[in-house]
């Protein structure tokens, strides 16, 4: 499956993402995209301009350098002058400089703009990460037992900023946009896959090492080569990096041969050992099991959870009373069981999805709610501008869908609100873009893709795809499994409609084709309108035609006797026809982790010692809303600290005692790294000290309030600059050590 | 596995209920249950009496009517007068029907006090069902493919109320009692598996069909069997009954040889085909797979959730600031490969669990919150009340534990708390009871166990374990990986502590037995203070004791110079140990559908034509709170119904509108039989109506002020008879045709 690479990030990001579900279509469309393998320079044409002079120049000066040694050497064979040698090698010396000085300008330009960029954004990772780990938002699990590659438990504060974010998402879609919310088994018959096609070609092409076994995802090993010589090796000729840079940028449409020829033309052999590798051969993602005892029923833990929607459309339909449009949703578990994942909570083997699948009429794509988001303003990348190496630029999301970059409302409609429900969790507005799909990682059915991209310390990471995929996966299951998935629109009075009737005489294709009879049939009966209005015509006028049928894979001459085609008109009292579905799909563990990254930061203690980590969790999303200080170690302080906490639970507020006798100080430091927006510090027996997280502002409130404050806050229905305006200040700020 | 029979219902249910994980326990006691096997009678010992005395009498009477009959034909033969012969018929004919008298209460004993009320419950649960799946509140998975046994999706309004249902459980528990919630993944690695003693133990016994391959349990076909026969075959002696009652009550015990006899001894072919059944073998219930690429990585699907949190003890703990107790909960998708599922939502093959391990000292078990339930007075089935033939009885929960009915406090807390979980949620309190653990039921290292129980059409439904489970998953966890999952008390001064020392002296045990030497060394070692200070006694006064090493699996004789046991005093500064678990482990699937059962019930229309359904869910688990209906269609009524749809989206309360020009009458029907609480019909521009379901009763509201009545009510603010109380009745009922 080496569909959907966002071939743009390549150069910032040291992998590829690929997140869900959908991206099985861009699979579908290989075929198709055989003749494509454009050569697409993803870098500003300035800068890759610049590094391919750089290349050329730190060449020549190779060549000076040599050439000037050679000088050199030949000088002093000659026993030339003191003076004469001296000036060479201070030529030489000179040269030598010049080369180093274009070595350091490659070296800036193949790392991006920003060499260092990438050092702080490793070092800004770790830090981050580091914080995650030790405050057990995540977890690798079955840490006691070494663990399991791309496997993670959230712990209590994760496990609180995941169900923040599932019940603001089912806020937010299902109880707003009144959807249908379902819940299937992650346990799914084969049948249900091969229709969907994920049996067949839900694949990675991967190699082995030939001595021990080892697996590698071959796209992997041929990208971090490629990448390891542009970055690396300064000495690779202008040509050659072009070279390098083609194969990082086709490198999913290669087919299994193409990649194994590649890796045997650069003499890539397994990481670990040097051993020589196996050819690349399709590998399936799918974790496989057997349904019931007998062993006869294969089964797998589903790739993604749409399928669980498609397979129910027609109750659902009836549900929602044979009215179209609706959506319906799923929030649940999908598992892929990845050759060798990398990069953390990016890539994992199990992870929740948020899926929705909104069934709409393919011949009114509008949406009653579309003027609500029409003029969101922010960051999309459309596909022209990926082409011509522009970067993602602020849009209008209506001039997006009125110029037609956008196909249709519907789809801009869910553009906007994922947009509103990602930038409402935290997500910073300007590191998030939507990224429209390239004609090569499209599957041939879908109208149009956006994916909502984030970027972090790993690149601009795929987090949500939004598409619109026609009717293929309705039509795929009415296919498989003889029950018709379609849709019916009532007209108020019949209408008269003219439909084409082809009508192969068989008798006499019999006669003509004998054993490819049905063949022939087969391929009349498919033509579409104009094509049999043309056979028609040509009949009318010639008597014979040639006719291709693809089944045959040659011509054969169709006579007049052969074939009646004509228009006959009908009356009708419905249309039926098949939905299309436009699906937003959420990868919920990447959002996650972004929103990590986003909500992470750094400041000094007071002292100036040390870094004190934060996130800046908006209270939405944080795990726990407040925590409950006893300044100090003391009967009366704590009995009041137990009365807030019993008006904060009572309240709904998630909240934690803190009655350690550590230093205020440090227990505020404690509650900043979980991102606790709110701390209730109990200092008298009459009123209590609220204070605000990334501010450090403090107001005082009287006991009986405390709770109620920080509910109305965390609720939203105040902002902390409202409770700053209306409370007195507390204007010591010495607590924060 | 087999274990986790609840005997007592076995005279009421058609099937066994086995819920969720921690059942595993009673398979490991198998070895010491095999001298059990009492036979215990669950019937009220007056009814049992009298059904024994009934199949005697009935015997009687059939071997008269035999003889009388013999004695008619004797008659006739001989050519007896016709008054002999009549007489004689007569006597025979009056014995019929003193016979067939005998049979109809024979018939009555057997199907329970009430035949009638298992047609009823029969008529109850096709009714519900009916309503359940034709709304959708769940449905078939994969229905257009036929279906898979035991797989379930919950529709639009079952994947509300699931959702309802687990965000009151987050509520109850999580939130009131600040347990640390993880969220740790299904696919696992066989080691974890390993230890907690699911790779080995966690099977049922399974038959084959010897010509077609069909899989049975084999103790399902032997309790089929033997329920058949007994509600059946009035012809059978009372010895013969009280033997198959005997194997129904014993059938957990039964080894694969044992079950395998009693198969073949009673002729027990495969119900589908007749054909002969293989003998029995164990069948492992965990979904299998492979974890990545190579093959050479076993994995299960988890059977259920709380091996996740027993990994992840040594975090957890330290997350808690080292100190006991505290909690650590998980919701998640459980997996169990069940042979041949039946009874719908109640045996399932992938199920919703939400469970949580409440770590404790075992030395000090008590809760500090334990007061709040003390006075708490419910249905409780102890022990002894089971053994004795007694029924379950209200209990003051203060009492059962201070009796020491319930071992500890912590375990009677949460009791308590589950209790109160399951009635807020809808469950009646009449049909719920508590029932404790037989011994065979247990676990050897359980302290104590009581279920959950809801009594539904099915019987009596085990939904929720509560268990004291010891230290043992935290010491089987600590042995397999090497990681000691252990928590420390600090003393406050350091302590003086006797401590045994047992020394043996290996070069005398090596002198005197060679190549035993090292059991002997281990058997010693192993001694537990009894037996080490017995044996110094011994030795000190005898100078020789005889000794049983159990490896040798013989006595050897020990001399006073072959070990040293002495009492040594030491300063400790802390005392480590390994914490009990107490694990409270609801099956959410389960309690939803009990739920559905005992929420549901019909009234007749207004024209008393026909049966509506209604689902009685208070508002906290109802899938949709409040419908929204102009009285007739018209622009101003539906424009007022998308203002008050928008105050509820607003309000973040579930609804829906429904603009159909459907009677009235109907959509108060349609919106009963979805179990919405309240409904708000628009007909007028100033005040609408809002109608509470239960009692039909409305009451006049402004317009501005609908969405906020109804939300005070579902947010439990106040009742629907406060709001009775304050506004303006509605008085025409015929809105309700």
């Amino acid at each position: 499956m080496r569909f959907l690479i966002p071939l743009i990030s390549s150069s910032i990001t040291s992998g590829h993402y690929r997140i869900t579900s959908r991206l099985l279509s861009a699979h579908l469309t290989k075929p198709q995209l055989s003749t494509l393998h454009p050569f697409f320079n993803y870098q500003p044409p300035s800068m890759a301009a610049s590094e391919e002079s750089l290349r050329k120049a730190l060449a020549e000066k190779q060549s000076a350098v040599e050439a000037h040694g050679n000088a050199v050497r030949a000088l002093k064979a000659a026993k030339a002058t003191k003076q004469e040698i001296d000036a060479a090698i201070e030529a030489l010396n000179s040269l030598k400089l010049e080369k180093s000085s274009i070595e350091k300008q490659l070296q800036a330009a193949v790392s991006g703009s920003d060499g260092d960029g990438a050092l702080s954004r490793e070092a800004f990772r770790q830090a981050a990460v580091n914080t995650l780990e030790r405050r057990l938002f995540y977890i690798p699990s079955f840490k006691i037992y070494r663990g399991v590659a791309g496997l993670y438990d959230y712990g209590p504060p994760g496990c609180a900023v995941k169900s923040n974010v599932l019940a603001f998402w089912r806020q937010h879609f299902v109880l707003e946009e009144n959807m249908l919310e379902v819940d299937c088994p992650c346990v799914t018959p084969e049948v249900v896959l091969k229709a969907s096609g994920h049996v067949d070609k839900f694949t990675d092409l991967m190699v082995k090492d030939e001595k021990t076994g080892t697996c590698y995802r071959a796209d992997h090993l041929l990208k971090d080569f490629c990448n390891e010589k542009l970055q690396k090796d300064l000495t690779i000729s202008a040509e050659k990096a072009a070279e390098l840079k083609h194969v990082l940028a086709t490198l999913d449409d290669l087919s299994a041969e193409a990649l194994g020829a590649k890796i045997k033309e650069y003499g890539i052999t397994a990481p670990d050992t040097k051993n020589p590798l196996s050819d690349p051969y399709p590998f399936n993602l799918m974790f496989q099991t057997s349904i019931g005892p007998s062993g006869l029923s294969p089964g797998y833990m589903r790739p993604e959870t749409a399928q669980g929607i498609f397979v129910n459309f027609k109750d659902l339909y009836y549900y929602n009373g044979n009215k179209l449009p609706f959506a319906a949703a799923q929030i649940g578990q999908a598992f892929r069981n990845e050759i060798s994942p990398r990069q953390g909570l990016l890539r994992v083997r199990e992870f929740t999805l948020a899926e929705i699948e909104h069934f709409v009429d393919p011949e009114d794509k509008s949406h009653p709610k579309y003027s609500q988001v029409v003029d969101l303003e922010f960051l999309m990348f459309p596909r022209d501008e990926q082409m011509s190496g522009q970067s993602a630029k602020k849009i209008r999301l209506g001039d997006a869908v009125s110029k037609g970059t956008v196909n249709n409302e519907t789809l801009g409609y869910f553009i906007g609100r994922v947009y509103l429900f990602l930038t409402r969790l935290g997500i910073d507005k300007d590191r998030l873009r939507f990224r429209q799909h390239l004609a090569n990682e499209m599957a041939h059915y879908a109208a149009d893709c956006w994916d909502a991209e984030i970027e972090c310390s790993y690149g601009w990471i795929e987090c949500v795809g939004i598409a619109d995929r026609s009717a293929y996966d309705l039509c795929a299951h009415s296919d498989k499994s003889g029950v018709p998935l379609v849709a019916a629109e009532k007209f108020s009075e019949p209408r008269e409609v003219e439909k084409l009737v082809i009508a192969p005489v068989k008798k006499e294709l019999g006669l003509a084709f004998k054993g490819s009879q049905k063949n022939v049939v087969e391929a009349l009966e498919a033509m579409n309108e104009k094509e049999a209005l043309e056979m028609k015509a040509a009949l009318e006028s010639k008597g014979e035609v040639e006719f291709y049928v693809c089944t045959l894979g040659k011509n054969v001459p169709i006579k007049k006797n052969m074939v009646s085609i004509s228009k006959e008109k009908k009356k009708e009292h419905q249309r039926v026809f098949t939905p299309s579905v436009i699906e937003p799909s959420f990868g919920i563990g990447r959002i996650i982790y972004c929103l990590f990254e986003h909500s992470f930061y750094t400041r000094p203690s007071k002292a100036g010692d040390e870094q004190l980590n934060v996130f800046r969790f908006p209270p939405l999303v944080a795990p726990i809303k407040c925590t409950v200080f006893p300044l100090v170690q003391n009967q009366q302080y704590e009995d009041i600290a137990k009365v807030i906490s019993k008006s904060l639970t009572t309240a709904g507020i998630s909240h934690k005692i803190d009655i350690t006798g550590t230093s205020i100080g440090k227990r505020y430091a404690r509650t900043d790294e979980l991102g606790v927006p709110f701390a209730i510090t109990v200092d008298s027996t009459k009123d209590v000290t609220i204070r605000e997280r990334d501010s450090k502002l403090q107001v005082r409130v009287g006991v009986e309030e405390a709770a109620l404050v920080v509910k109305s806050v965390t609720d939203g229905l105040r902002t902390w600059e409202d409770v700053w305006e209306k409370y007195p200040h507390h204007t010591s700020g010495s607590a924060d050590d």
